[in-house]
């Protein structure tokens, strides 16, 4: 039976946009003790499962919501994967 | 010159428990006239930079930061994996 397609969407801020939550996270850290951690970012990871095969024009669909929808295209980048 | 190693964590709601994110996202699909989404999980990312390499004592060190930290045990599970 074949498995249903899912695909990740994982969305970072962009490189250069600084990350307040991964710089709470670093300060945490080193109050626990934890000082060798030198950059912490904090992101979105989506997991769509699709019903069915995996047309083309769905894989266009996806890269626009994923684009449009699940990221800020002004701040963030994202990666778009498929698991089989 | 080695690079720095970098740590992923994943965190995403347990498979038992409701994703309103999730949902709120397979509606908005539906509006843009994607139908063949049947489930949407929303969850976190984080990218975890260290200094130097990684000991073994800092490995378990993250484990716990993962499961006390950036998750909640009680509704979210971790993932965690090293990339070179």
């Amino acid at each position: 039976m074949p498995t249903a397609p899912r695909v990740i969407v994982e969305v970072m801020l962009k490189p250069e946009i600084l990350d307040p939550q991964g710089r709470a996270i670093i300060g945490a850290l080193g109050r626990l003790g934890i000082t060798d951690v030198v950059d912490v970012r904090q992101g979105k990871r989506f997991e769509i499962t699709l019903d069915g095969a995996l047309a083309d024009a769905s894989l266009d669909d996806l890269h626009r919501v994923a684009a449009e929808l699940l990221s800020n295209p002004v701040i963030e980048d994202y990666e778009l994967r498929i698991e089989a």
